[in-house]
């Protein structure tokens, strides 16, 4: 397996990634609304969940309800928001399919509809400083344990 | 198969339908956000995406895929926002499995993130008028037309 993945333009470390599944890979963020907040992408690196398999959009979504399950317990959460922005008209960045995943508390933003408004000015946002990558590694190890080792044959 | 399909406490007439599959069903919107704002509903009646089994997951999300392109193309958008508030913590309303397919423009709202204000106030929201059970049966013949008739016998 290689030793990066594919987002986008973007070539990310594994040490950032928390599974690796037939058709799609888990993403901590450099710029997280949440703590918690991560990303389920397609390894085919598409832009419009359109573009799509059966089989992938299957997997996606099969592998965004295991990972909601592991933030929602790792965050002591009460709910998840799950959302695909799907082509630039509905505020996609990174022109490759994925789903956010987003622990949620009652009370968590003073608008529910924040958590969408940090989700739309999550790559601009500059009030957001990025983590460092130990951060970030650290945080897909602790989802890694709770989600359990992939196989690196896939 | 009866004449109504469940939505949490709702007994939604089949006019408002516009396909059943093993999983899901497409429902047409009493107050929709946009033209084309459509749900797809899980058949069993869980509040939570944790609820589904994968099976359930991925018939969801693929005749999500489905919708989504049937909306684009009959109201000429140029993207999709698919969201599942995933608890109440999240913004759910109604506690039964549901996803949003929403098609999208550039500049269809005056930001974009406004969409999800809408979708969050979606019922109590008063300014919007509830559609007659006529204009939404209309919406859902468009749909079904779109996607080929389902097999009754499901």
């Amino acid at each position: 397996m290689a030793n990066t993945l594919r987002f986008g333009p973007i070539a990310v470390p594994l040490s950032q990634a928390f599974f690796v599944s037939k058709h799609a890979f888990g993403l901590v963020n450099l710029k997280p609304t949440q703590p918690g907040h991560v990303l389920v992408v397609s390894r085919r690196p598409v832009a419009r969940l359109g573009d799509l398999s059966p089989d992938e959009v299957a997997d996606l979504f099969v592998q965004g309800q295991r990972v909601g399950r592991a933030v929602e317990k790792l965050h002591a959460a009460d709910g998840l928001t799950l959302c695909v922005q799907d082509g630039a008209a509905a505020g996609q960045t990174v022109p490759h399919v994925h789903l956010h995943v987003i622990p949620r508390r009652p009370g968590d933003f003073a608008d529910n509809d924040d958590v969408y408004r940090e989700l739309e000015s999550r790559v601009d946002n500059d009030r957001r400083q990025p983590r460092s990558a130990a951060d970030m590694a650290a945080e897909a190890a602790v989802m890694r344990r709770e989600l359990g080792d992939w196989d690196d044959a896939i």
